[in-house]
């Protein structure tokens, strides 16, 4: 990544360009509703420039998550079928005792499986295995409009 | 961010700061305490002067963890209930038998959760939902005085 | 860190070096099979040169997964037994159904540890407490070569 100069000339301001940052915006179906993002944030990173690095990939709300997965529809309904059975359905919950909204285990799914992942990026390129994919879960119980903060740092 | 000049005049070093870090300290009050740093964590962002890229905040030992959550009463509980289902304490773990501290599932509950969690800077601020906080769990059995790194990487 | 600089002399070509970036080559011997890997990130760490910041490690695939633990004998089977537990062997994954592999037990507990682990800098050594090392899990049902990638970003 390279320095920015003064508008004129090689005068240089003194500030960095070592990160980059886009949002993707997705709409959700609602719980376990389960997306591939890779291309998404791939051209995030293609966009930053950057050739080596990590780009985090963040989700903005506490009823959602990210990680990696071999994306394929097996694993697209057992991921969200095992939060279930971990962590069911409940109006037992503290949250649910006063919130009565009826997404106590949308909140703690997601906070187990986590709103943050970070990923390598070598040679210009999200480092990934060949069936790893990046995926976006709706945790919550009806469909939302996500917002997925990507940034990339590096140079 | 800006780099390192000499004392004297314009003439660079060729060093670069382009990390901040800083110490939160917290003491705890045993097994499911659940403290919301946010705020701390906020103000390490500020003093940075990191205007875009990322902060990671991190749990210095085994027995604790940080993640986001909703910050209200009933979630608080929640939290560690839902661990304390999922990897009961017991005496059955190998690390009890070898131990006897009685924290085995405090070093489990931790990993799983996990001591790290990256969150985006953007505008010169954290970037989380409005119902999204920055929480700190302790795992372990008894009150602890905590240790969370942040580290913040951006311009 | 320092900024690269053209051959000859002080003439900077622009471009930053706030990255580093090396490969973690592991054979492992099969489902539930735990590594320290702390020795070669804190390698990585060293040969970078950067004395504060973060190292991120990641695993390239689906099927096994890195986190912080004590590295003790008991834990080294607990944690592995805790996610057998939560997320058994079993033919009614969707993801068997179709494959027929018999690791799809594999993937989901690679996917809620997790791939990826943020570990900070500081004083050019990683930060962890005493009892907290750097583990690599595989969750694969059979014993696989692993490539985790170390990138460290600062300054």
């Amino acid at each position: 990544m390279r320095c920015k100069y003064g508008a004129e000339d090689a005068l240089w301001d003194g500030s960095l360009d070592m990160s980059y940052q886009q949002q993707i915006s997705l709409g959700t179906k609602g719980h376990g509703d389960t997306q591939d993002i890779t291309g998404q944030v791939a051209a995030v990173v293609n966009s930053s420039g950057v050739k080596s690095g990590i780009v985090n990939i963040f989700n903005i709300g506490s009823t959602a998550a990210v990680g990696t997965i071999e994306f394929e529809p097996g694993l697209q309904g057992d991921m969200p079928a095992i939060l279930d059975k971990l962590i069911p359905p409940s109006s037992n919950y503290g949250h649910e005792q006063t919130w009565h909204d009826g997404n106590g285990h949308s909140h703690l799914q997601a906070t187990l499986l986590g709103p943050s992942l970070t990923v390598p990026i070598a040679d210009g390129k999200l480092v990934l295995g060949t069936w790893q994919q990046i995926f976006h879960l709706e945790c919550d119980v009806r469909g939302r409009q996500r917002t997925v903060l990507v940034t990339v740092v590096g140079d």
